[in-house]
């Protein structure tokens, strides 16, 4: 029944193609739009305050990422309005443990604007739930990893953490974990070499902005399909890489190549989703 | 006598090595100073207030991009030391139809800045010359579209706008509109696959720009040039791109790198180009 | 003993995976994060002034690099605290002799933060050294060109500079040169094709961050290898590049591949070093 349901979602980005706002970070600002793109959505990148009320009446989603703390206020402005009008907003909490600054920024987003779905690593996600985490820059720490032994572990964590925020949680690793407080999903798709490219957690809130932007009314199956994609993406993407004696770089090629090329068979064929049963 | 021209225009550009000054947006910057080093000129892409004048000055042309309406004011500062020093100011209006604050700019810089090539899809020239659109987002809309029936109209807005800003018109799309109100060509070169990655339009504006660097004495036809050039390029890199069973990444890479191995004879040989009779 | 002490130097990036902190232009931002990914480190692309201090004190080297002019407050905030902490600060002065801003935005910096390495192209370190340069753009100009003929000259300006600023000099070009002003090495490799691609001096800067961070005790070894390690990967680039029939995009693509794939052997296999004995 869910693969059912994300077939249809799936053709539905296509034939919608949703107006995706983002404000994001200049890091991989270039990568998002093109992975929006990829997946038949299109992408506007604008951050100024003057205009984001408007751009954001005009778009279907909106992703916020705080990558280089740029924009609080526009991103305010915009997640205000999109909340008015019912236009899902995606968050990207990128190093939220990296600093005091980000912990503000974070906050302060959260008092004024209702973030539809949040998307981290684990350090983030925990920073989150817990106020603490041993992050060192933005990416995952070492301490801070999804295994099979702590799974539900951090599952918990996120359904705990969804429930409080009134919010759909996804938190990217190994093992990805989708819940909305009530359903819990586990993907076991992707590979580790999404960590040594940059950009590939913005990217993942990117295309989880798509996927929302056309599926609004089904926003934690909207948020597990760009989870798989993302993941089944990884995968394919390693092998044609390893096919081509290629690296870091031949691998960024291939992932967002894989993106806009992924048919539902693909996507039915390699998604490996389970849901997670609370013990 | 035309393909003749280009010939030598073209080589000109490596030849000369035009310095090009970019004030352009976050977004696709990096594709822009490649697209400039790929055709043969030097890019610098400068936006500070206070260096900006000096900087044009030891230009050949200056690009402004208006795509995350930043840096208004040092666009206009080296606008205007551009117009005194009479170099190519070439302008590209993105999303100029999206929000208030993207047609305010753009009248700031019209009336302070004498802009020698605006280049633009359909929507947005069709903003510029009528005070309207359908757009929304930065991509031209599904209902602004050129094609074989609307294209004589699209033409005479172009030829029209051009005579009244006393500004060489480009209008990109399916075919392309090229004109100084006198002479206005029709371009039939380029691929559907250049609108799914992002910074085609900017990459074009950007490639003008180093062909109207070399080129100063005969703007219409370096504006005609690089139009030819980037859909030229688009072509070969979708047959590149397919030979490879490639996706939107390698379809970019194709089309910088065709730009970066284009020589004369393939220019002369793939060029779809005529003159737009008015009815 | 050169070629052992590299073999443990490459090593120790994979293993101690460095965390560097990078406050740079927004034009080769993201080449510069997958670099550093690519080489073993981690980058952290942070540029408010409100938590660079904070995220230097987490990191292992910060790379400053002032390509487009901005932050140049923060730049000096990071810079002291580096300072404070022993941490190495890796300078790339881009364009230093393109605009007065640019000029004073560095004298700023010198004044203020012990810089422990500078890397730019000859033009740049001459304009340091001498206070002029025939620099237009950013590039190195044509009459500053590193030859046969003028590398005793370029070398013996870089050494003294280096023994003027108590700083670990490396001049960019066809020979690098890289001097802590007793020891001066020459790097013949690298490819020229590399100059036709934006960002790869800023790359080479980024790369030897990395160096530095997971070498901190061998700084002018470190900044041999991260000189050393971009020129090899500039030769095996121009290879697959030409084997691939591949323009300037696919050089980029093949330059960070090849980084991410390097191993001692290949270092060891390929490096063209020699100790420059003034005459």
């Amino acid at each position: 029944m869910l693969k059912t349901k994300i077939d249809a979602m799936l053709k539905s980005i296509k034939q919608e193609r949703p107006v995706v706002h983002c404000i994001t970070n200049f890091v991989t600002v270039n990568d998002c739009a093109n992975v929006i793109l990829a997946c038949g959505g299109s992408p506007t990148m604008a951050h100024h305050e003057g205009e984001v009320a408007e751009i954001t009446t005009q778009s279907d989603a909106l992703v916020l990422n705080m990558g280089t703390v740029d924009d609080c206020e526009a991103m305010v402005i915009a997640g205000v309005k999109s909340n008015e009008l019912r236009h899902p907003v995606i968050f990207d909490p990128v190093g939220v443990g990296a600093s005091t600054l980000r912990a503000n920024f974070f906050e302060n987003i959260l008092q004024k604007v209702h973030l539809d779905v949040i998307r981290g690593n684990v350090s983030e996600i925990k920073k989150i739930a817990t106020g603490h985490s041993d992050m060192q820059g933005v990416d995952a720490s070492a301490t801070d990893q999804i295994t099979e032994e702590n799974i539900k572990e951090v599952a918990k964590m996120a359904k705990e953490l969804s429930t409080r925020l009134n919010t759909i949680i996804i938190v990217s690793g190994p093992i990805d974990v989708v819940t909305n407080g009530d359903v819990t999903y586990l993907v076991r798709n992707g590979h580790e070499m999404m960590s040594q490219v940059t950009g590939t957690g913005c990217m993942s809130t990117a295309l989880i902005g798509a996927c929302c932007g056309a599926n609004a009314e089904h926003l934690l199956e909207a948020a597990l399909l760009g989870t798989v994609i993302m993941g089944i993406s990884g995968e394919v993407a390693y092998r044609t890489t390893q096919a081509q004696c290629g690296g870091t770089m031949t691998f960024r090629t291939q992932l967002i190549d894989c993106i806009s090329m992924l048919d539902e068979s693909i996507v039915k064929g390699e998604m490996k989703v389970e849901t997670f049963e609370t013990i």
